[in-house]
């Protein structure tokens, strides 16, 4: 991971330290900067996903959490545990979160080994 | 998938119809009847992991459906997106849950591609 | 998948034919024509690991259904599931396989997702 | 991972240490401490499923292998190749398993790439 | 997948059609559209992330290709053949990148069943 | 990883010195040689499948590196990023190579998650 940076890979830096309101980015938008472009652009995709919707800003974390536990990324587990933490989750939060996506792994192996066909009522 | 169940099986299929309050039981249930006692196993986990908690049955449903869709199980996406539907996922929830499924999986390529460092604050 | 076949595609359907006592070589075959290289060189290797060894040769194809079922390839599912009952294995090995590889599933993710650090014991 | 654990955690710690003859448990029970109900089916749900039945338990703990290295667990492939050694599995075996794992994942890709339909005679 | 769609979406199917010189977008954007929003963030991505750059368009495709082999989408795997061939992959180009796959798929199960260090420079 | 090698995996080693003129063979190769069958089988694979033909040693490179990406095998990330530049993968390049794998990842989640049929033209 370089330690210096292109004038616009250190505008978005200033971008997301306001957005956050942290001193500091973490190491994953520095190791993005290695290209600028991709850097703006996953961070301009990345604020628009996650901003206030439908979902509550806990449960989309959770859910990013989910989908980090499910493909197996550790940094991504690391930082959005993290995140879902410092939004309120609680460690019985945490808990059912993890017994669902263990569940999911379990019966997603299960469903595909058994090529179980799909009802008519799910189509 | 066969269609002639042991009684054990058929004991669980009669279990999992009370506790949902349908008519029959889906597909996955009669393939896993290849294995009486998986069956019963996987069914009461399941039972026991979806169990009203610290999290909404809603978000439960969701996360569930985050994993399967991140381990690209075609029968578990589709029985899942229609049981959020039933627990009352909105279009517009639907669409947000995408977002996030999509952003995590291109970020969790990328800080694996990038071999990013765990930060310490995450650790 | 086309029908018609080079020359070295079909010398090398006529190895397997007679390696296997079949009258016609399964669609993965066919399908790997479209390159005569690749198609030698896929069956050359598979010949060599899957022939007898330290390891019995239902073992070993159960251990190649598992794999299978893991990374969900429905083709590779279909064809190992018939080829393991082919070699013998009952349903009651079937149903115990399914667990192990579900029950693996299971702890793979929740093991990811705890970021659990490995055991000096087992480095 | 913590290190002071709740006493519902700690009852499933002496069960592990008695079924298995060992004076401490591993990292991964120590870390699924976070849930003690969580810990407590994972537990119960693994010991059914390697509890000695139609396979043999060496069989058993290479399939796990297997599945774990598949779906590419560190902390689990550390674990299982450590449990099967403890079994029996030679240094012959496990080069078997090495090689069987490699070309599932060969051919498991290739036949995804390639979009093979599914013989009638595996349906 | 429906097939009547909000103004939102049917503005960005114009949009690829003009790119593209199609009569008609394909199945992914129609799906894509039950969320205008995501519909439109996944073009614009998409757009800026293949236009003409450092790489070949024919080397992009077949990169998104390769990637798409290796996560097992099947849809994509189709889309993406089709696509490289449009630009250009002759059949001996292919039956190489399919063996790049295959290969790649291979080694990586071997290096992280193995645990192998990395090298230090590698790093 | 063992560090006294069987004669035969000895040999394979003076080959991989020898193809690739480097005075010492990395750590990939040295812990196959558990299996010394296996890791002639796979140098041999190996060299076949990166050997010149109808695409640029380059391409092939990164769409080895494409593959790894893809499937998270953080060895084979860090080996053939190193591979890539040594063959002159530009800055440049390798930017585009990681926004093309960040956008199939996300892409490939999407069209599982919607369960896009695939179009009549790319059957």
């Amino acid at each position: 991971m370089a330690e210096d940076f292109a004038p616009e890979a250190l505008a978005v830096f200033e971008a997301i330290k306001a957005a956050r309101g942290v001193p500091e980015v973490n190491n994953f938008w520095k190791s993005l900067a290695v290209d600028p472009v991709l850097l703006r652009r996953t961070w301009e995709s990345l604020s628009a996903v996650m901003a206030p919707g439908a979902l509550d800003p806990l449960v989309k974390e959770m859910l990013y959490l989910a989908a980090s536990m499910t493909s197996g990324c550790a940094y991504c587990i690391a930082s959005h545990t993290a995140a879902a933490r410092a939004r309120g989750m609680t460690p019985a939060q945490y808990g059912e979160l993890l017994a669902v996506v263990g569940m999911a792994a379990e019966t997603n192996r299960l469903a595909e080994a058994l090529r179980v066909p799909i009802d008519p009522q799910f189509q």
